[in-house]
């Protein structure tokens, strides 16, 4: 095998697509959004990325049929922009693998005219969230004001330890090679996976780009999480109401 | 030295041989099944793989002759269908690198016109086992049916963290090859090294390959392994039966 | 990407230019003074390398605008000898990417026509400093006697682990490429960052290359640091002065 | 600067020597015998090995002169077989960055007509030594013999673990490319540096290949080390005599 392999699965005739990632990362709410419109929508799978600088494993599917790890690029035909959404269960394990990795993504997009790539992620706060902001990033000041008109919050200098991995380089590589590269990072805890910050952002990006799926099935692993975070605090609460001495974090 | 570096000892005439391999690994059943069937069966130590990717050591043997890290390849001629065997005391160390070596494995594979490839290895249980199970892997759904029949369990999504290693990329590089791959994985505690484990996987693939070979020496080590485990709970139960402050988890 | 860029921003005619580097280190002493004369001189960003030794990340700047991890080159003219300053937020983080990275920086001095190279940085002590003393290393014997003229101490055999990083390879590879390249080390706690070390540091440069540049802004931030020592060393008397059960070590 | 760069310092007038390894490790068993017979034979500084695979660091020396990481090169000649012994600082610190070191070690070896090659070290017994064995390991089991005769002894598969980083690979590697190979480790605790060992480990060397150096410098350092440890044991013995609650492990 190659450093990389771009194994072409499908062609599609996409209109001026925008490029979307969503792979794994704080409180899996790329991922979440990412696989969500690749499930709900008209979608095809039209390339897989294997790398060497993917962990060396096979994951393990349904009938016991083993899959080289890699990630996969799906087409999205949308009523309003067409979409090319990146996502996948590995991120590269080096830091020269990363650089790599994503700039192969980036020909990916060049590949199907793309100009405009939204890298999708979760922002942690360390506390539980009420309400879900999405914090955006730019590679261009200019990009910042229909953002922000979609109500993507910018507050100067954060996240404040940057954007790592895949995400950051694709604002950052995607600008140095011209791409108008957005990051919109739903707050997440960071404690669990969170499918109502992956629906905030979702509902960010509809708004950007004119598309609409069903939110259905975000709803319902929200409403799971929720029982999960409700028998965590039961269980914090002990089976004493009213002693509080066993209020723990919840890791 | 190259990064990877293939030196043939010896030809060998098979038939249409099978690939086995049986590196370190869970409970080492793999590399037990491996080393048994070249000790037990008509075997020829055909090729050495030196690689920069295994670590930076020789072994030292019984006349205190040093030998440079590196795995074997034996022809194994049976009254079934011949193997080609790869084992040995090393995995490569980083990501890059066991794919590197996987695919001169498979190479080395194809040199003898292998089409079939068994992947052997643990599967870890976290408990003692009573009945050896054998979970499989297959590069493509077609090759379960045959496994099946000879007693190997297909667990949707088992094993949880895939398979990593030269099993794993044996199952992902050889299926996209165009390999028939498949892993066999014993089921095993994963505390100790397991020879039962191993010999339950021995038989799924003699039944498979139409081969015999003697256990004697495997059911040696087992009862060896047996008194390990006795000892280990005996001393457990403390010298005074009864008093169960001293049981302690077998590490 | 390629392994390393060199982008070329603005360029500068410089006489006889002297390299000056100050990158994160050990109290950010030398990346203190870097930015300081930055900030304070007549300054021209020149170059921006980028690499993929460095992390794979994004900063987030004042208005959400993402920039990828690079370290930046200015020009800054002074009434002394013409500077080169080197600074930024990262140093490679692999062995060979040291190397590399810091042959590309010095591949910049030498296309600025520079002979002289200061690399800058903090010598830890491991307790707070009273008088802060400025330890030399050099490439070669013979520029000793003009840095212990400007007060800089030499020490044999300190520090005593060697220096690593950028700072040590810009002596150890510039010395090899025929530069005349020293390391200033601010002597400093270790435990904070010191603009104190920093200005005794700038100190000896502006009297080595006869410029000036206005310290109060090193001043204040020195003045800030007191503060929070000061209130560090109350928190550690306690609030009832004479109890001693609390006195901690200030990490 | 290249992944690997040999310096020419000197040319040396050699006739049939011995390449003799003494790199940091178990006890610096192999470092002291080679910087001792390099202070003490008639020897001349011949070849400077840098590399990208050594730490990114200087070393600090006398004057404040910095050195970049390197391992030296010294032709020595003796009233027996003339000897170019490698020594140094450092280690590669990558699997594959000691493959290529060690081979260029051998490049140099050849270069200067070595077809011998004796690698130095330490093999850590885990108890303070009365009497230092010097343990030994081949390329090839004739080698044996002449060793035995001069005292070593050869123990199977001793050392369990094998033998890992130069020492290792110049017996496997130098081994492969047909050099004689052979490893000493003089028997020491581990836990200090062991001159001691070393003297053993030297005074085999010597009688294999008829040289003879003062040992002076090393009984000194020997006695030194004796009287670290006496305090360290009367330490442990603590205050009262006879009390032998106290006694602990030296670590």
């Amino acid at each position: 095998m190659q450093e990389l392999e771009v194994e072409t699965v499908a062609d599609a005739d996409l209109t001026n697509p925008v490029f979307v990632e969503g792979l794994p990362g704080v409180g899996h709410v790329g991922k979440l959004v990412a696989e969500h419109v690749v499930e709900e929508g008209e979608s095809t799978l039209v390339r897989r990325v294997y790398s060497e600088h993917f962990p060396p494993q096979v994951t393990v599917g349904d009938e016991g049929v083993a899959e080289l790890a890699h990630v996969e690029v799906h087409a999205v035909e949308t009523e309003g922009r067409d979409l090319l959404v990146l996502t996948g269960d590995h991120q590269a394990q080096e830091n020269a693998g990363h650089y790599r990795v994503t700039d192969a993504f980036l020909d990916i997009a060049e590949e199907f005219g793309v100009s405009d790539v939204f890298a999708l992620g979760g922002v942690p706060t360390g506390e539980l969230i009420e309400e879900y902001g999405v914090v955006g990033a730019v590679s261009d000041e200019a990009l910042a004001a229909d953002l922000e008109e979609a109500g993507v919050e910018f507050r100067s200098e954060e996240p404040a330890g940057g954007i790592v991995g895949t995400s950051g380089l694709l604002l950052g590589l995607g600008g140095r090679r011209g791409f108008d590269a957005a990051c919109l990072m739903g707050e997440t805890s960071g404690y669990l996976v969170d499918p109502k910050s992956a629906k905030a952002v979702l509902e960010v990006l509809e708004s950007l780009l004119g598309f609409d799926v069903d939110f259905d099935a975000l709803d319902e692993r929200a409403d799971e999480m929720e029982d999960v975070v409700e028998q965590m605090q039961q269980m914090e609460q002990g089976p004493s109401p009213g002693s509080e001495d066993d209020l723990r974090y919840i890791g």
